[in-house]
């Protein structure tokens, strides 16, 4: 499945004195759409990590269109856009409850070897799934 | 003044158990880089907002090269861009001691009229700092 | 209802380089225990702080036992302690999959009419649904 | 010395809607209040760990008795109270420019072996430098 969707609900401490979410607080709902994107796929992102193999970003651009505030349950959807040798991007969006966008942005993650610390192709389980979408 | 630099050492509650900072937090460095530049031109983005001006983050850019680490104490370069009419933007460098280029970013900002909550060309006062540039 | 329980999945962010959650992170799974509570009785701390009352916590301990982990399932069991006038006393566990008791903690909280910002007693359908517990 | 103070920055990021800092937050004051403290004594955390000791917080007691607020210069007063054996006790206090005292707290830390994950006693160096406070 190309794209997954996933429910957040904003936290108090996610909101600033601007009374709405900080906007570095935006990177954590990404990263957890990304997570339940590879759940949903039947990879965990912590069991990956724990065979040698993590995924750290290596960059992020993030428009921010309208404010998401306190209790809203937010809807992330990821969205799987492609995967070359080492590197994965995904596009994201974020909605509230009235369906309003207020958020897009995109990743670029690259697979890394943690023993050696360098790129790595994904491990041959990873590759099947992500072929097979 | 076009540059300003300043200092922070990364707090382990910054970190994560990849053993470095976690991406989202970057957003905070530049955050602080922008607030000191402007405190560095006389603007105090704290009185800013008092007064019924805030300054919203529109949109962020991030590549991340090297990863910063528990208790480096980092440099900040924040880099005014440009301002035109409603909009400012930023460029930002982090270095670790070592002076290697860690992080590149840039970000634009809206000037908001926080009785209306619409964009707003900024008071005459900062006008004049951001001219003499 | 005295108690109230939730789950909620630990996120990348919220670890620290010891690989374990950042102490200073629990306070965001109380939080989010008080209003899960709340909401569970009818009452909506987003709405109650609209209509000028807010919560502010006064003190807070936390014991913690054993650590929680990423992406660990964690079930937050808020109980309702006690409420004497401005005041309101919870206790809180929270628990991994396997129901190993992870921490314990306690906080005080005061209603505040933020208007005044004095401590006030609480509005009558929040005293009618305490007295009803 | 048994008292070390530093000073410390009110992030935008650090508060939240209430328009103060987010009671969760002051861990990381205190945490930096330690570290600084020990560095004071010629003990870098960070080399600590990297030598197999860390020193995770087993509790955590706060009291709030004023809020913090953007860009308020907090000072941070960490003040040694006991060591004895794999167990070390601090005190904080937190005050604004004003030299209000805005929070008091206190937390228990244990030193731990990470080959072992087992409490051990600190190692001679350290217990050197505390003996001599």
């Amino acid at each position: 499945m190309k794209e997954y969707e996933f429910n957040v609900r904003v936290r108090y401490s996610e909101t600033d004195q601007m009374g709405v979410v900080y906007h570095g607080n935006y990177a954590q709902y990404f990263e957890m759409g990304r997570v339940e994107w590879l759940r949903n796929l039947g990879i965990s992102y912590k069991w990956m990590e724990e065979s040698g193999i993590m995924l750290p970003v290596v960059s992020l651009n993030i428009n921010y269109k309208k404010p998401a505030r306190y209790d809203d349950l937010l809807t992330v959807r990821t969205i799987f856009k492609s995967q070359t040798s080492v590197k994965i991007e995904f596009d994201y969006e974020i909605y509230n409850e009235k369906m309003e966008l207020l958020t897009i942005a995109s990743s670029t993650l690259v697979f890394v070897d943690m023993k050696t610390s360098r790129p790595t192709v994904p491990p041959e389980y990873i590759n099947e799934k992500l072929a097979a979408i």
